[in-house]
């Protein structure tokens, strides 16, 4: 698939554009963008623009609603359940990080369960809001199951990622994980590229292990049976019962804490989607000197980084890195690659949207 | 290796005794031998009485300080930091819990972080605390440096487990999980079989793949370079990087934020293991109402255990249920196995603490 660049202000102008034109304030326009092009900016691509489509058919279908009213159902000084009443995902969200952000200044330590919002991007972005206030910030969400549990062929869980961000020099550390042994995206890039999947990535529909990559996506489409495996791959001999475990902890704090539905129920009700989420904020003052602490990490992810190299190897990086490597050079650019369908997709809802596309590109 | 069974109420006896002989209280002896046979009654061996040997030889340099007064060195109603002072890890990791339970108690929520500690046995015990007390319950800890990052060839970070337990019927969900794809102990086994390891279980010196069990033990013992691997692998295509970071996250908690040692400086003073652990309880009715909580936690557990089966499987387990089962079998037995290796070390121990072994066994 062949790439073009284009104008990273241009593309942001458009989103926002594309979001207000749907009936969102200009404000909760700009923020939907912000968190979709990070996802861009961070060399993301699986999250950034090319989900354009995704948001503006589930804006279209009524899935998302625009006028949603999110309600704070039960709080306490460090928590609180909001019911996002099939909110926007981003905007339910970055409001319900503030709120643990408000909490953690107040009372040290803020949890927030949402239930019933839809996708919300990138889960590093909310970690990163927290990091922003010199907090620590965790974050995650179920998904669409997609995942076996080790011994299953039946997907059941979600990627069910997992974020955290600490702020450290001279580059914050946030981890942005699925606890799956790989993103749906990234099996969609193999089938794509006619590839086969690495070794234990995937089960088919009788549980055994598969590298097609083109049947596991029409198996996952259609739900024949068979999915991505766990972080650890699909037998406890590589660690598979570990991050299915991670899994079932992720659905924990999202599903099971905010009262909505497990990943093995998201996207099973007509025109609900069922996401939920987690949100955390931790005032890290409440167990010594910030700065102090702050030092320590900053010196800890430093001896990772220059830690010997395997033979053959540079670089060893920590998380958020790259990330921040990539985001410097994209922004010095002023450009984002995009992809020929996703620039299709683009040019399409633009139509639909009576934008004209010429204005921005 | 050839097994033995040997009386569980007759093997707790021993290990008071052992520990009380060491200047412990009975009270605190008999909580040490609790966290430790835990152990070998949920099948855990690595962490069971065949420890016995090393926490005798730790008491006796004096790396484990027996009269140690752990300080509460800060706290807030969510939070503390303990210093253990060189503590029994077990004896200042039950009252770090107990402590996280009360502030749970009365605050929704406690996190604890406790610096200048030893090995505290099993993390799942504690995790389980909680959840007896009708709490969530999350614990880690450091250890020494065995795993090397992705790209790298030093061994940096520990096998830093994961533990969290959340109340379920008919069985609790318990999750106790090391970050590395596996813990020492597993590679010892590999060892003394003369088995090779797992495909991506392990680098060399040199940073390659390595499946050479007893190479790979030289190399650690010698910190001649090389070590495990994190949880999904030695590359980032089998998502390596994924767990290499949370084994920087469980640091962050631990080593970080109590002020103590991160796991690359474990056991690198004279006289000292300077590990570090994080305790969480949280009252997960801040969320809502508890018996729907664990309500809906039981009947998502049960959907995943019920889900269709791989060809060839029969079951499919979800987290504490086997070591349930292996604790109820042993205990209706009332016998526990132990090597011949550990046989042997336990009649060595009561000769140095001129204990009649007749009398026990």
């Amino acid at each position: 698939m062949s790439y073009m660049e284009i104008g990273y202000t241009s593309a942001q102008q458009f989103c926002v554009d594309v979001f207000a034109g749907h009936g969102f304030s200009r404000d909760e326009s700009k923020l939907i963008t912000d968190v979709l092009l990070r996802a861009d900016l961070w060399g993301i691509e699986s999250h950034g623009i090319q989900r354009l489509v995704r948001y503006h058919s589930e804006i279209l279908s009524g899935m998302v609603s625009i006028g949603a009213q999110p309600q704070i159902v039960l709080q306490s000084p460090v928590s609180a359940v909001i019911d996002a009443q099939g909110a926007m995902g981003q905007l339910v969200s970055a409001s319900a990080m503030n709120l643990a952000i408000e909490k953690a200044q107040q009372s040290g330590i803020g949890m927030i369960a949402v239930r019933d919002s839809n996708h919300y991007g990138i889960a590093g972005y909310y970690a990163e809001m927290a990091v922003n206030a010199d907090l620590m910030g965790v974050c995650m969400t179920n998904t669409e199951a997609i995942g076996v549990p080790v011994l299953g062929k039946k997907a059941m869980l979600g990627t069910n990622p997992i974020a955290l961000g600490f702020p450290a020099d001279p580059i914050n550390f946030i981890y942005d994980a699925s606890t799956t042994v790989a993103p749906r995206g990234k099996v969609e890039v193999y089938s794509k590229n006619d590839k086969p999947l690495p070794e234990g990535w995937a089960v088919d529909t009788s549980g055994h292990d598969t590298t097609d990559s083109a049947a596991l996506l029409h198996n996952i489409i259609h739900k024949l049976g068979g999915g991505i495996a766990p972080l650890g791959g699909t037998s406890e001999i590589t660690g598979g019962h570990k991050g299915y475990g991670l899994g079932i902890i992720v659905d924990l704090f999202t599903g099971i804490l905010s009262g909505g539905a497990t990943s093995n129920y998201v996207n099973t009700r007509p025109g609900k989607s069922d996401i939920t989420h987690f949100f955390m904020a931790v005032d890290y003052g409440i167990f010594g000197d910030k700065p102090a602490a702050k030092a320590r990490l900053s010196a800890f992810l430093g001896e990772l980084r220059e830690s010997p190299k395997a033979d053959g190897q540079e670089r060893i990086y920590t998380h958020g890195e790259k990330e921040a490597e990539m985001m410097r050079q994209r922004k010095s650019l002023g450009t984002l690659p995009v992809n020929e369908k996703t620039w299709q997709e683009m040019q399409d809802i633009a139509n639909q949207q009576k934008l004209d596309f010429g204005r921005y590109f």
